[in-house]
């Protein structure tokens, strides 16, 4: 038997497209593009060396002779498919740009910066990792660079390794604290560039530049090959409603991409929930009402997409989360004594949102709690909320006969199999392109910016390549009562087209089984089967240009 | 927005191979091929008519004139991925057969045919179905033709639609209910031949003559692809331990397969444990034992696999639920009242082994009752359960130091998605040409008969096809107390080469990460990737081969 599957060793061989600009990286030359900066004064105080970069583009100029690169890498929070490429794309850049030029990667995420935990990174080590999923090669965590000791650390750690880039490959919190790190950087007169590469699944890392962050790709058409293979089922054998919870907790993009993949009976879209202010029980009746006149049809079967976050965008139970949050409980009561202690304390509103919820959950609501005494909201397991809030509200419209049918549910739950996974072609060869920017920003001297490519709705050779200073991204948010700089998390735009042209469809879906089945991921056979991107993508290219 | 997806496109245009034999059907004549057969009497006297015929098999002869077909066909039980495929297959070799041949399709079951609910199949509604998953061309249903009005509905709708062959897809049940039908039929001097086609993805349909059922190559090769992201995942975050329940009761071929497929640290197969007369205690331990000696090595992660059926494996788990169902329990008890009440009324080797069982999953087996009274075997969650019961015991074994790590761990369940995907190439083309001997043996005049290919892990080309009668594969078995006659489930042979051969390996599974990624399925590309079926019969036919 071999250690490797048959396609574990054609993807390890497959080399991934690159933009034309990139085929011939040493002739490039960073170009500073001029432009408005509108900055925050409350940002540019934290910034004051790195704000007001210039965004970078890159342009044929004469071969320059070039350095030997030192550079280190760290793959932090969680995965998703493309982050291996990343790497190699790095590493083949940099081995271009000077063969003699020594990739390092830092062990299981920013401590591994901290700790100076590293391995170099090699021809022969990185060769059957190409085109791999998951962050194995060098792992991933999620410590953060905070305090001043962690950052002089993390200086000590450069130094030693007399690196000329530090790049960290992450989500918005990770490329915050990449900016942070260039910053203190430069006004400690540490020579190396820190540049940042967008990471996250979840897709809400993008904004004006960035049109979608790695992993993004993947995640959905995994998801999407599942839940269409689930509407077939539902399809065929008719009997049962499946209750598809999607992971990602801050936005709801994944939910909206697999919507207008999959086409299934209701999706739940988080922003759209906080923009209407909706309830618990509102969201209940919406889906019975959709189970019920599917059953005044013969339909007792169908699908329902719930975003892994929903619970913190309906408005009612933010609130009661955070009273719950304060609740001191008695460890020693029993668990009907805790709900009643709960009842007596909330107040009428959240009391009236938490009646509503099933027992079970209520219980899950009270004793399952973080370090901090805190609901854990992600172990809040929302799919079967839902199915047991619906029971309960069926039974009600059974005996008052407004409902006539049969109501069996399945859960699902579609999540780490999702971020693990072989990066789709896309994400394979948009990740080893991010990886090439990163080397010449490094090798331009360029700090504090994001490794950015761009026109990805078009074929690979289009694609353009810039640098985007990480400062311009950076905003004030309030978290845990204190304003921090953050990188905004970009929300499903309620106005946008991707959800514009769900909204026009969903009332069909929701009656008509116009289900749609994406299937497995392709990697072989003909490119609008195995390279296309995302559907979000394309529509918001389709905006972008009736608007030019 | 395309109403078909890209793949969905490419797989309707999609012609599957035919083996050799099948390329000119017209000038085959059926052969019976002379041999022993050794007849239990009790299964003889239920099939006067049928018991006793010869195998097929095809050789070219000179071109006959050939008669219109007209063809009833059903989809009995569960999905499995190529039902559409016996279909088109049953049809383009009946229009090659005759092209004024007509294709009936019963719908949602066999309760298609008693009722006589059918429509007819023709090139334009079968165009969008050919190499589809699911089986939502005609729905199926678990309705059994039992009763002896059940058999004459059957008898009026056959002679209704004139039907020359009536071709039931399903597991053991329906075959064994084909052969009952058939015999019927020839009692009665009907002239419709009845002719069964091997479909479960559980892959326990299968004998000396048949390899494999239609569906265990997709769902495993679905399951295998999420589960070989999530040891990705696991070996990535280094955090969690996954859980992993797999779809399929009565057998753990799918387990055995995708454990050879990706390579788990622990996978628990159900006749092991019978064989072995484990306790869930024993289990337990087993699973603890390994995440012991990991974390001595300073791994608190991995991943373990549960058949679905592996409860009903436990000799003391089957003895308890059979206690169980016998037990009247007072709906007006509360939670806690009823698990007192049954702690009293088991056995005493019952009650220790309630005991032990987490108190949600003893409520779930108290409360969730089917409406026989019995425990819904199908709905515990025993990934859940084992979750739970390994806690319990980290819990001891860490204030007794002998445990070291931190355990969190993850449920997950592949099930529904794995039967109603897209087929692979293997099981569209093995269905293709399983539809083509179909008609073949309804054209020949055989009725009783299991329609079979094999030499399955060889090119398509090379395939052979024959007739398998159905009653030389039933025996007789007790079922609820009566004996019944049955085709016999097949289980994993625990001295078979699949098993050994993952028996050898497992202790290194199970300490280092050898993890095996297949990844999705493949559709075109490199016939390694895309046409190679199951490691389970390419394991199995290498013993056929020892053996010769």
């Amino acid at each position: 038997m071999s250690e490797y599957s048959h396609l574990q060793k054609q993807r390890q061989n497959f080399q991934p497209k690159l933009p034309r600009i990139l085929r011939d990286i040493k002739n490039l030359q960073a170009k500073p593009v001029e432009g408005e900066h509108t900055t925050n004064p409350e940002v540019a105080k934290l910034f004051p060396k790195t704000m007001g970069q210039p965004k970078l583009e890159f342009a044929v100029g004469s071969e320059q002779p070039h350095q030997v690169l030192r550079v280190g890498v760290v793959l932090s929070g969680g995965q998703a498919a493309g982050g291996h490429n990343v790497i190699t794309g790095l590493f083949d850049a940099m081995k271009e740009i000077h063969p003699e030029s020594r990739l390092f990667g830092f062990l299981n995420g920013p401590s591994g910066i901290t700790d100076n935990d590293h391995i170099e990174l090699t021809e022969d080590l990185l060769a059957v990792y190409r085109n791999q999923g998951g962050f194995d090669l060098i792992g991933a965590g999620r410590t953060k660079i905070e305090t001043s000791e962690q950052f002089q650390q993390a200086v000590n750690t450069v130094k030693e390794l007399q690196l000329d880039g530090l790049v960290i490959i992450g989500g918005d919190d990770s490329n915050t604290n990449a900016a942070l790190l260039a910053e203190h950087f430069e006004e400690n007169g540490v020579s190396t560039r820190v540049v940042g590469v967008p990471k996250t699944i979840d897709g809400d890392l993008k904004n004006e530049e960035i049109e979608i962050s790695f992993g993004f790709d993947t995640a959905t058409k995994t998801f999407s090959e599942t839940i269409g293979s689930i509407l077939r089922d539902s399809l065929s054998a008719k009997k049962y409603y499946f209750f598809i919870k999607l992971m990602g907790r801050s936005a709801s993009h994944i939910a909206l991409e697999c919507a207008l993949q999959t086409h299934p009976n209701l999706t739940l879209i988080g922003e759209e929930v906080a923009a209407e202010q909706q309830t618990l029980q509102e969201l209940t009746n919406q889906v019975c009402d959709l189970i019920c006149s599917r059953a005044d049809e013969g339909k007792n079967y169908g699908a329902i997409l719930i975003p892994e976050g929903i619970i913190e965008f309906i408005p009612e139970m933010k609130i009661l989360i955070q009273e719950l949050n304060r609740l001191k409980i008695d460890k020693a009561l029993s668990k009907e004594e805790k709900i009643t202690f709960a009842e007596q304390q909330l107040s009428s509103a959240s009391k009236k949102c938490f009646d509503y919820i099933p027992k079970d959950i209520q219980a899950q609501l009270l004793l399952d709690r973080d370090p901090h005494g805190n609901v854990q909201v992600s172990k809040i397991e929302t799919e079967r909320l839902f199915i047991e809030a619906v029971k309960q509200e069926l039974k009600k419209r059974k005996s008052s006969g407004t409902y006539v049918g049969k109501f069996s549910a399945q859960p699902l739950f579609c999540g780490y199999e999702g971020r693990s996974c072989y990066p789709s072609n896309f994400d394979a060869q948009y990740c080893y392109a991010l990886g090439y920017v990163v080397t010449l920003l490094i090798d331009s001297g360029a700090t504090g910016y994001m490794s950015c490519v761009q026109n990805l709705s078009g074929p690979v050779e289009d694609w353009h390549i810039t640098g985007i200073p990480l400062a311009s991204m950076i905003h004030m948010e309030e978290r845990k009562g204190k304003m921090k700089p953050v990188i905004q998390k970009a929300l499903v735009d309620l106005d946008g087209t991707p959800f514009r042209i769900f909204k026009e469809q969903r009332e069909i879906w929701g009656k008509k089984d116009e289900y749609r089945y994406p299937g497995p991921i392709q990697f072989s056979g003909s490119p609008e089967i195995t390279d296309v991107t995302t559907l979000t993508l394309e529509y918001e290219h389709q905006r972008f240009a009736s608007k030019v």
